[in-house]
């Protein structure tokens, strides 16, 4: 950031519960613990990495609450219950310093239909491309090179970063975002087999967006085969995520980098799916339900249930199974000493 | 859907071998069978929600042929050996109606070379790049921001989707559909490390596409080290796939989401690979083969064969181990319980 | 190819250490050992193929230069230490003349602010997009649709595909290449749950990529929370692979399609993640480390360690359960018989 603060400023945006120390530095910099110097904050999150704050050069540091000690001279300490969101509230404060939004208006470059309802106060960026009947919300910003299809519809607020495609019809709520690439209507993917051809079934359905949805970098969400493929408000969605035509994606839902959804599977509210799992079609994943990183998904899932691994078993004996994996070599030599031995001990037929 | 149609008219355009009941409505929806109501058109495909069908508030019920008993007041429905067969013809009805071919023509904002041979049926939409002595085939629909390379080739009737790329040399054959962000023809991952340091062997063959191929959303083929990657006519490839150089895929295939392709590998016709399966270089994976989701390639696939899971074996072998796989810590108990009683009855030392 | 060289120019292309045999053919192809025929070269790198050298048609021929015998009547052998980096000068050279380098310039139609800083001897190609600040180093090539955003810098000789994005901020060194629908610097995927919603965390750091990176198609490469996500010099990123915030990927490391790395996981130098592999966030990953095929890394890895598997085990123990693994279900029926073999025999409770 070139941006520089007093400790002082930074105090009043980070708004911690208390202080320790102080320091005579402008902050300058946000590192991670280790690598930080005189001008930098930096701050504890995760656990992990405790032992490291004694050792950090930092200036300004955002600890818990409830960390020992004191800080040494010239090392000011931001005491918080979650350091994570006064870390927020500084990033928030830079990211408007830095990248303000653009100003309302529709380049001269972009390909834009004459039917097409823009809001006066939405940005629409070099070569951008919207269609006939699409409406483009209040305060929304286009990136460069975004497509948005015909009669789509764009709430307020929204963000669609460069390149990102709403394909026609398709329905975005308010403050969706849309990281670089990514595509929202693609057809899905269905075919009927016929004398050894794959025809195409038409994918005439839409995708709908609820408010607050992201979706991450060049991830391909499908319309449905008819009605709606539809993620649910405050739903976030990271990068290369497939999302096949005709799923539910319920509300609150954080679906991580590489995972797929195949068709018309349901998610409820607040279910997690790490990364590179994988959901099979039709099947329906309750609300708060836990799905590991790697997980296959070929049954229901329970709502709040945890489960992870290939075939997902629940959580714990899955964890087990890992640990006793490598060991599994091991087994195979003492049951073949058990049978040798059995086999003197033991006749195989007790009539021998 | 906008359009509405009278049972006579879904009756004509559906081609169904039977009837049973009749409606008034006017159908202006369709949609499934638990969310349908009056005015919508429902089907029965998965026998999975069959149960679905009594309670179903649609209009008209898309139903195969050998589905018992008759609807109630106010309910017509179709009886086809495939309902969703019926259901296509429909949706391929609506669809022209929703969403007509573009005109033909190039649109002024494209950025067309000179020598470029644009079919004068072909429809080349705004801010797209023909680059020089690209050909462009009759009635071929390039929509926004589409990028065709030098000299590459595309066929008649093909449906270039927003933002996809064609690049240098590439050649699609008929009615060939690219999702958007699709690429084809970037560069094979290919290296040689000479002290210490990765240097880029060229990748100079392209990509060959042939009739009736579908690509889709964000999915990338890359071009041959030297001569062609190859994609036989009639293979369906989902979205996010990854086809690396030189892979010589058959006709008539389906690759699903997610799907990762190493280099040289050469599928068979009629191979199905599921959702994120992976096959490591340089195999043969037989015609007719099937590749479970999620399985992992590392040997040849003999023609017919059904294989899955990591490492994959055999399906139902595969099935069986999944099956016992939450049962392994257990197993391990009972070997050692088994220890200690052969310890107590038969020394492991004969001798001692 | 369309070039045509005769016998004696593909000699002092190639470089050999010895040559046998002789053809009068002019080369006007490449293919592989079983499709070549007259006018082509072919070449011998992975052992796998070696029977299919004396069957081969080719008219020229690069071999290891320990390659026995002879060649047939108008066959020309070209022996090298390593037939591969043969190959590579001749399609380098064939590169050079099929696909010169684009003149320097700015093409027209290019949307590029006032104040960026782009060297005269670039090329900005058609419909690219250079914002505020930004800086394009010497000779580096913009293909067409290429958005470099506000302040970002790109250094010399670097090549930008197709539809790539280097979002604001983003710094790229020399001769850096993205292929077609990369994104370098989208936002990191992070958020604080306050009161059941996710609050986005703003990502205001960006991504630092060094010189001689390449990027794949359609890859993610996020930007950080805060300082920087940093892929070192000279590593290769193949397609569809997702770079989470923060992580520090060390020098020449080669990360295969699809992989996947969660956030602030750091990579040493010289690691290797073949296809489809995951790591989890937080985690170190030891200099020359070797990751398998679908491999999924939970724990920190060793340097020079190679390990594979679900929950990735060392590679020889992983070797070993997979080759065991498809015998557990026999192995359960195994434990079965000596139960009930050890229950005729010795009882369970000793005392009954």
């Amino acid at each position: 950031m070139s941006p520089a603060f007093s400790a002082t400023q930074v105090m009043a945006i980070v708004q911690s519960a208390r202080t320790l120390g102080s320091t005579e530095a402008l902050i300058t910099g946000i590192a991670p613990l280790e690598l930080a110097g005189q001008g930098d904050l930096s701050f504890l999150a995760n656990p992990k990495y405790r032992d490291e704050v004694a050792r950090s050069q930092a200036s300004v540091l955002l600890l818990p609450v409830d960390y020992p000690g004191t800080p040494p001279a010239g090392q000011l300490w931001l005491l918080l219950d979650n350091p994570s969101v006064g870390l927020t509230r500084l990033c928030r404060h830079l990211e408007q310093l830095l990248w303000p939004k653009p100003a309302a208006g529709i380049h001269p470059s972009a390909v834009v239909a004459g039917d097409a309802a823009i809001s006066p106060s939405a940005h629409v960026g070099p070569l951008c491309v919207v269609e006939a009947g699409a409406q483009i919300g209040e305060g929304t910003v286009l990136q460069a090179g975004v497509f948005v299809g015909a009669r789509a519809v764009v709430g307020r607020d929204c963000w669609l970063g460069v390149h990102t495609v709403v394909a026609q019809e398709c329905v975005l709520g308010n403050r969706v975002r849309l990281q670089p690439g990514a595509v929202v209507g693609s057809d899905g993917y269905g075919y009927d087999t016929v004398k050894g051809r794959h025809e195409k079934i038409p994918q005439i359905g839409n995708v709908v967006l609820g408010d607050d949805v992201e979706i991450g970098a060049n991830t391909a969400i499908d319309r449905a085969r008819f009605s709606h493929t539809t993620i649910g408000e405050g739903t976030k969605i990271d990068n290369l995520v497939q999302i096949a035509h005709n799923c539910v994606i319920g509300r609150h839902c954080l679906i991580v980098s590489q995972v797929g959804i195949a068709g018309s599977t349901t998610l409820g509210d607040y279910v997690v799916m790490a990364g590179q799992a994988g959901a099979a079609g039709h099947l329906k994943i309750g609300s708060f339900a836990k799905i590991g990183g790697r997980a296959s998904i070929v049954r229901d899932v329970e709502p709040k249930s945890y489960v992870t691994g290939t075939y997902a078993l629940p959580y714990l004996l899955e964890q087990k199974f890992q640990v006793l994996r490598g060991r599994i070599p091991e087994l195979f030599k003492r049951v073949d000493r058990l049978e040798a031995q059995i086999g003197s001990a033991v006749p195989e037929k007790p009539s021998a």
